[in-house]
């Protein structure tokens, strides 16, 4: 170990011990403050960050390291009403590949722990970028500042660290060496063993439009720190927030004496849209997936067919359930948000709400709530927050792609009964934003494939149920049928709630019950909540579970006889 | 916990301790020994065993306590010349999936602790059957009397304890539940959370024919501690010792109250042959597999299709390179018994043996050994080896299929010269045994072709090469395009000792080095070699790493509002 390094080993000791012990107890624990707020990053962080946001519109991105660029392109539109007009360095699928090839040995020679120390350095460093990463994630994915302020920057620097302390806890299972000596009777034999950890090969991380670094960052760290180079391959109307995080890794990496090759871009064009040319590449180990169910099988079964390891988030269909409540408002006001969060672009947005016919019971007053009231209470909550001036243009963000729209349409025609219309939604700092208000529409049991399918936007169903049984049964049918990403159960009878938990779990649902206040079922917290249970259709990856980064390496022994 | 699991997991603490220290630092641990003798194991056992052996020809084998089963079969041939006229219950594929179904809730219930303590008290139990089995292996397999003791017996048996410490370290690697308070300025928000451990779902195991216990019991037993029943599959001609241990592992759940089905034999038929509707089958959530590469492929690429995780060992070309030795004798000594040992019939064994065309430096003598010195030395080693009596016989045991004779004819065939030739080895206590010493053939690295294939049994090839760099790169290469399961090279030069283990690691091979003295390449100790390392053509299991377990369940949690 150099010195450098090992000065940064003792650096971020603490903090790899906190997370690691977080990870493990699943705590809570967060490295880096969530509220984007000069007082935590530095009074002029904020305004730093939007200079440099500004600064870049219109212009090159000039930041990457990565050599031998062939040509440059770029593609964004803001869903809130602008060109962004910015231009990315495109490396072919060949030069991305041998890049990483010639960094891959030296950073694999490296110990874990140095390699650890060195990401968390990486992130730390990278964490300067967080305001000029809101702006730009908000200006490409369509969310509104403070959740892409905390989408891209703390809470994805959280998942990348929990990725970390997984990746090396998993390797520090195995001692390095021993020294193996085999009773023979009288006698004895002994030989010098080594154990080495071998990468599987570069991996290469497909990112999505609307979560561009939370989604890649899981993948990107848990590769880099089981000793294998990573080229994050961008969405192409989503690049910017990628590009700057890359950036600054690779910046990072430069500054610690490192190949910035480790970490590069991908930017598809419209002539190479790079993900089958770089998954088919010669070296390449483990592949990580975020994107549409069909794409992903096709990368499953390929990956499958040439030893690659692939590691998929695809989509689910996301149910609740509303037995019984303490007190319906507080359910329905966590419920509006959470159809209203980033206008329900999230994997882990709630699309069919399960309400028994009879109704709800409210124990705080007693009453037995009418399903009718309770769909009518649910539609003022929606509409009173998107009317909020202050927080709903907030909220639902905008949308980041006109077939989002085109979808909103095509649910408006299925013929079922609309509860609650969509309409756009006047953004005063932004008239041009492309928006949509959640559409409430009412689905059947019996037509089933009218809602058992993703609908990805601010598209939900209202399904009457004759019981909790039966609302339960539907729950748990969807899930083994569809696959899932997060479930919401409210019920204040402690047997129900046992009893959907047990069924939920054995389906392979996450589970939840009784959400209200600030917490929502659409996110999950580092180090504490498992995102992706790897046990539906969903998908086949856990963030961060040990069969995320135990399957991105081997470990092989050395025998040495005398 | 219910009183009796407490007792057992107090019971097994040591053991699990002991065995759980020596994997993670790779010392030396045997929990059975692996002498088949009288003194350590019961005066009586040997005897016992071989009544069992003798009464159980001929008859139907009624030990197992599966339930349903539909007809009888049985089609075992000794290697050594006799028919074993054993029948066994035939349960559809339908009937042991359904078994496995009811058996599963109450056994994913119990904690990972429980299981583990379980588990070793039914291999503590099973190990009364060592000397039956050993008798049932030898008698299917082929396998010498010894080596059939201690490859279905201690050995498979420590891969088992191994695979339950693996999968119990996996699984305690997070807490069962969590307090989550997440501050909010000056207030906070509190969740309650629970994680639990969900298999993927029954386990199938797919059996091969020379190591039917051995190469078994590490997917079983790293299903069951994760959660999951398990089916194993025998090889129509190699079924008795699996049924051995089977209706042991039955019968010692049924004693400690708890299903027997969890552990299940599945009998293939000419009618049934169980694998494709077994794996086929609705609620199968991993596969293991050791067998045929092309076979192995089908599996891979089924299992991604349907969302099962399978793990393969399926085939390699193993290779030795001999640059330079201490002591030529110790070095062909060594390699010999490596070619005799159940006449290459491992997926372990030695095949293409490639030497300096310029000789080999022995430094004892301080002189260059010619490569025609060295291969007729080695001649001489394995015909001092089989024409040994006392060892011959028991070292090479007899050939398991009779496909593997013509394999041996065929390989004469390919017009290469005949180095050694191929001969029946008298067996006195078994005049009827089909045996056939080491076929040595010298290949020519123009036409790798001839030997880059596994030739299963007793075949192997001595190759020239111009130097030891040249032999080297034709060892990677052949990692490369064949997969290997393990490489030994001689050399007394430390430079080109860590250049090979470099490249035969970069490769993804294990690396083994001047192996002398009663340690052969063939073998690898449980707790302390990887076997297999899930980096080549070769398969993507290695007993046992994090993958192999981890990959077994999910962490499932679940959150509770207030």
């Amino acid at each position: 170990m150099t010195a450098p390094f090992s000065a940064l080993v003792e650096k971020h000791r603490s903090t790899i011990d906190a997370a690691t012990a977080a990870w493990r107890e699943r705590t809570f624990y967060a490295h880096w403050p969530e509220v984007p707020s000069g007082k935590l990053y530095g009074e002029d962080a904020p305004s730093e960050g939007k200079r440099r946001f500004d600064g870049q519109l219109g212009k090159p991105f000039d930041r990457l390291l990565q050599r031998d660029a062939q040509s440059w392109h770029g593609e964004e539109e803001s869903p809130y009403g602008f060109t962004l007009g910015i231009t990315y360095p495109v490396l072919s699928p060949d030069v991305l590949v041998a890049n990483a090839r010639r960094a891959a040995p030296s950073w694999a020679a490296l110990s874990p722990a140095v390699r650890a120390a060195v990401l968390v350095e990486l992130l730390e460093r990278a964490a300067a970028t967080f305001f000029e990463l809101a702006h730009a994630t908000q200006h490409t994915t369509g969310q509104g500042f403070v959740m892409a302020f905390q989408a891209s920057g703390p809470h994805a620097f959280d998942r990348a660290l929990e990725a970390v302390v997984a990746g090396l806890w998993a390797q520090e299972t195995f001692a390095g060496a021993a020294t193996w000596t085999k009773p023979l009777g009288k006698t004895s034999i002994t030989l010098t063993k080594r154990y080495r950890i071998r990468p599987r090969g570069i991996n290469v991380t497909i990112g999505c439009s609307t979560f561009p670094v939370w989604n890649s960052l899981p993948g990107m760290f848990a590769s880099l720190v089981t000793g294998a180079p990573t080229i994050a391959k961008a969405h192409p109307k989503v690049v910017y927030p990628l590009a700057i995080v890359v950036a600054a890794l690779q910046q990072g990496l430069s500054d610690v004496g490192l190949d910035p090759h480790l970490v590069q871009l991908a930017v598809p064009t419209p002539y190479e849209p790079m993900t089958q040319a770089l998954v088919g590449a010669h070296g390449i180990g483990t592949v990580d997936y975020t994107g549409s169910t069909a794409f992903g099988q096709e990368l499953e079964r390929f990956c499958a067919e040439h030893g690659i390891v692939c590691f998929t988030e695809k989509s689910g269909v996301n149910p609740i359930l509303i037995e019984s409540v303490e007190s319906l408002d507080a359910a329905l006001d966590n419920l509006a948000f959470s159809l209203c969060l980033y206008s329900s672009q999230m994997c882990t947005a709630p699309q069919n709400i399960f309400i028994p016919a009879r109704g709800v019971a409210e124990r705080s007053s007693g009453r037995m709530i009418p399903y009718r009231d309770v769909v009518e209470r649910l539609v003022a909550a929606i509409d009173a927050l998107v009317s909020n001036e202050k927080v709903g243009p907030g909220t639902c963000g905008a949308i980041q792609n006109s077939a989002t729209l085109d979808r909103i349409e095509r649910a408006r025609q299925l013929g079922l009964p609309i509860l609650r219309q969509s309409t756009p939604l006047q953004n005063p700092e932004y008239p041009q934003a492309r928006t949509a208000t959640p559409l409430l529409l009412e689905g059947d049991t019996r037509q089933r494939a009218h809602y058992e399918r993703e609908w990805f936007g601010p598209i939900a169903f209202v399904i009457p149920v004759a019981s909790f049984e039966h609302g339960l049964e539907e729950v748990v049918g969807s899930v083994e049928r569809c696959g899932v990403l997060s479930t919401l159960i409210y019920t204040t009878d402690e047997s129900l709630l046992r009893s959907a938990d047990d069924a939920l779990i054995a389906a392979g649902a996450p589970a939840a019950f009784n959400f209200t206040g600030p917490i929502w079922i659409n996110q999950s917290a580092a180090f504490s909540d498992f995102h992706g249970t790897a046990a539906t259709r969903a998908g086949n990856a856990s963030y961060t579970d040990l069969a995320f980064v135990a399957g991105r390496y081997s470990v092989i022994g050395t025998r040495i006889g005398s």
